[in-house]
């Protein structure tokens, strides 16, 4: 079984526990004869594969009544996935919220690793961005790579610990925030987790 | 008397307590007679000022070891404006610092509210990037905007309110910031005021 999690720029394939990632404008299969069931936060690409029978959209099966409706269908997936907990998805942006006993509760959007310390950059070359990710959040900060990285980690970590729930970490810089939330789970393939439990549940996917 | 912050892209003039902004490109009496007292966090302009006699830089009468090597002098001045307190510049960066007793205990460097705007409208256009300066942060968001508003003004909020001292806002976005931080004292002039005691309290300047 092949899954797909298309994404604003890039498609990620989840077969048989094996991920690969491509850039769209790179995939040149879409007419491949392989069912592949994805879900996608691309309008693009999504209408483009309403005319390909062997793409499923699984996110047609989710009853997001109980998320908002705006709320992206990669982070529903990723909250799905996790049944009491602070998830964490560490991409282009930083999605955080909040379940409890299966329930959404909320959460945020902050701004993805990359994208903010190129921002900082943009502010001036004294603000170059890069973080500290051993950095001690109980010291307020006296140099300006700690002030940076309080202001995009450490309040963001004080949040998340807040709720005192078990924290996951997924997305492509779930790694490095690992330094930051030592004791969370780190788990990369929590949107295709719920892709397969959906499958399985579902009568027509 | 004349005073000047200088930025990087704007120099901010001061003078009986009138406030008067231009673009660097734009300021063409850089050779007038007037003798003008300045602050400056632009090195070129800093360096090719040290050429004119009437121009003298405030931030050499500062004690720096106060604070920290790479604080910008900006910074330094509006702390210095403060015995007790969470002070807020909010420009381009947001910066907080925390002054206790007269003592700098540290802060930090968020991004402004325009740049980090336009950073999430970098990452998907579903991220329009508009705040809700009414939001009530005690609530997980549910949406969009309030989910974009709680990572960038929420964990912000939360963190300058826990040290409970008194939050003074300066810089070009303190009035929009007053809706957040309803207690808070707005007062733009932060930085001349540091500057006109420091000038008083100098033998040179």
């Amino acid at each position: 079984m092949i899954l797909c999690d298309i994404g604003n720029t890039t498609l990620d394939f989840y077969k048989n526990s094996i991920r690969s990632k491509i850039l769209i404008d790179d995939y040149k299969d879409i007419n491949s004869s392989d069912t592949i069931y994805y879900i996608s936060v691309n309008e693009k690409i999504s209408e483009r594969l309403t005319r390909y029978n062997n793409w499923i959209d699984i996110g047609l099966c989710v009853d997001k009544s109980r998320f908002y409706e705006t709320m992206g269908i990669d982070r529903i997936m990723v909250c799905l996935a996790v049944k009491d907990g602070v998830i964490i998805d560490a991409g282009s942006a930083i999605t955080v919220d909040i379940m409890k006993d299966g329930e959404f509760m909320g959460g945020y959007i902050a701004l993805g690793l990359e994208k903010s310390a190129s921002c900082y950059a943009g502010i001036s070359s004294k603000l170059h961005g890069s973080y500290n990710f051993e950095q001690d959040f109980d010291k307020i900060p006296k140099n300006t790579q700690d002030a940076i990285t309080y202001a995009q980690l450490g309040l963001l970590y004080k949040d998340v610990v807040s709720y005192n729930l078990p924290i996951y970490l997924t997305g492509g810089d779930a790694d490095k925030l690992k330094s930051v939330f030592k004791f969370a789970t780190v788990d990369g393939d929590l949107v295709f987790k719920s892709m397969l439990e959906i499958i399985k549940g579902a009568d027509l996917c």
